[in-house]
């Protein structure tokens, strides 16, 4: 690990603990004795048991909280987007208006939504939008680092710092997603870097672009990685260093959400993680503080080709690290179990909307765990192997 | 295709329609000119399109219907199954008291839940279960059909009836689980006969039993072919007869659920199809009207290894049949869009469970639909080659 200390961002609560162990054997414990075959809820136990591990009595995910944080890249200068700048800003105009995608599934899966506004081009938006700018629009990484190491640390503290407030004002489940012209781009790097990962298998069509502007965008990869080589070669401990890589190559909006990932795990709170681009911040939250990928679900598989990918990377190397921790033997330390995607359903949108699709499977979770009753309860007949 | 004739199950509503190409053409075209990447909201999208051509104005997924059916198996008696077959009436008089998955689950989803008894052994329940006895449980189909044709027929009327008894109540979207100890079994031998698989690939463990019980589960299988092979092989045209496969391998509970799919589709509603069980159900609906399948969705993949072959063997069958319809040029029609589960999370519960957790997607995709403002009204800018 490097230097990095979680106390630089967010003194009070310095702390993000494994699961309690003791918690997840119980909810497990319970599962296994609710009328239904044993581990017949699949993936809806795993969830229960990480939620009971959180310390969370009773079980709740109730209210939810969607982060919407918006950003600019000075990388969309390089032409790497099919849609121009203009329309990060458009699009927050847009989900003021509570016509975007984000305004609809927020709404029909009962989450608050929450537009941050980390940073677009263009100067502050009104009052109905969070204010945590750390620029107008980061520098084009193809010619240094798209931030100074301050700004980076200032838009960890900005996302650790928002997710602490809704936990404070009652929120039990917080999402993370995204809006920022050129952001697959930056997401692209951050995964080629920290997860050391060849750029022609991580880049994608993003917005859509073609197979020629797919061969652009990875030489706009390639150009960012060597401009700031030094840098990000400089600061390699157990794996490459996450500040220097957001710095680098991130941008506002993505550090910002990895500060959410931080403060939602620090408040042992749950964070969904959306698609391609939310998932860079949470592989660069996670390889800062692995354990605070336990608090953690990536809502879904984008159609993006290089997010299942780089999960299965991420995953590899926090079982490197757990095991490390002599702590691996517990199932939900297992890196594939805080990685694998919840849903695949093709979606590509970004903004948090796989979030808002998955978050329902959250509260059927929680919903069965709460109120099934056990084989006894309910004078049910169980397998004498169950006795 | 058989002699079997959809009016003699519901005369008033013969006919089961492909959807409106022009309804699903339009919403495509709304989709895209929608403020998001194209088809960036992946099978939301394909959702939406399909339940734009079942002639839905508005789009409307609520109220939604979860049908529980249960039935008891008379191949129950040859050990298939870790619980004994007391357990499907216990597990009804669970669904009345509240405790069971699939009442924390359609709770948590919103969805109505009406539990039918399509044949529980030991006489009907009180006035809370719908009454759809077609028998005290079925016969034993090692020794022969587990029910006569006249009881299949009426099972296929009971379960249509049933289906658009809640459209007029207003429903506009039903769903189908059931409960049924022993009926994995059942529905392996349907899968079986119905798309010539072999019993080795479909045959799983059910609620839990282990590889002896499987090698078991297989070889009572293999008996009740046997048993009713000059049955079976006496009606074949295009694919084997589905009402003789239900007739001879079914449960009440499966006629029942196939009726409904048939009567859904008939009243141009969405019909959520569970699980394994569930599944085969819909796979002999469809096999008897297959336009029946654009109506429906595959829930989720079950843990049961062979529901995924059985829904990828059932969608070149329809692929075949549409293609000698010509109309397979839409994708609408493609067998793998009508068969491909929406959720994978590993359940394998039964009861509808995973119908409630899929339930929210269909929401989700409607919720976009229908609140999602264009790149003109949003004042978004568009890439060229959308203009």
């Amino acid at each position: 690990m490097s230097s990095f200390d979680i106390r630089q961002i967010f003194p009070p609560k310095a702390a993000i603990r494994p699961l309690s162990d003791a918690a997840c054997l119980a909810a497990r414990s319970r599962m296994d004795s609710q009328a239904k075959p044993i581990h017949s809820l699949g993936r809806l136990e795993e969830i229960a048991e990480r939620l009971a591990g959180m310390r969370s009595h009773p079980l709740v995910v109730e209210p939810a909280r969607m982060f919407t944080v918006a950003g600019d890249h000075g990388v969309a200068r390089e032409g790497v987007s099919l849609f121009p700048q203009e329309v990060t800003r458009q699009m927050v105009a847009n989900f003021l208006a509570g016509g975007a995608a984000i305004n609809a599934l927020t709404r029909a899966s009962g989450m608050q939504l929450v537009i941050v506004d980390a940073g677009c081009a263009g100067g502050p938006f009104g009052d109905k939008v969070v204010d945590g700018r750390l620029g107008d629009g980061t520098a084009n990484m193809c010619e240094g680092p798209a931030m100074s190491e301050a700004t980076c640390l200032a838009g960890l503290a900005n996302g650790a710092r928002l997710a602490m407030q809704a936990v404070e004002e009652g929120c039990r489940c917080l999402a993370i997603g995204e809006m920022g012209i050129a952001n697959s781009t930056s997401a692209t790097a951050l995964y080629t870097h920290l997860l050391e990962l060849p750029v022609e298998r991580v880049v994608g069509p993003g917005t859509g672009v073609d197979r020629q502007g797919m061969a652009h965008k990875a030489q706009v990869v390639r150009r960012a990685l060597e401009a700031n080589r030094e840098l990000l070669a400089s600061r390699y401990v157990l794996w490459p260093d996450p500040v220097a890589a957001l710095q680098c190559l991130g941008g506002f909006e993505i550090v910002t959400m990895a500060g959410m990932v931080l403060g939602g795990a620090a408040c042992g709170v749950p964070v969904l993680v959306d698609g391609f681009i939310a998932s860079a911040a949470y592989a660069a939250a996670v390889l800062l503080c692995p354990w605070a990928a336990q608090y953690c679900f990536v809502a879904h598989a984008s159609a993006e080709p290089g997010h299942v990918l780089a999960m299965t990377s991420l995953s590899g190397l926090l079982d490197r690290y757990f095991q490390a921790q002599k702590t691996g033997v517990y199932p939900w330390t297992r890196g594939e179990r805080l990685t694998a995607p919840l849903l695949h359903l093709g979606m590509h949108l970004g903004e948090g909307t796989g979030c808002a699709v998955a978050y329902p499977v959250l509260r059927c979770a929680v919903a069965a765990y709460r109120s099934m009753t056990t084989f006894g309860e309910a004078g049910v007949s169980c397998p004498d192997r169950l006795g």
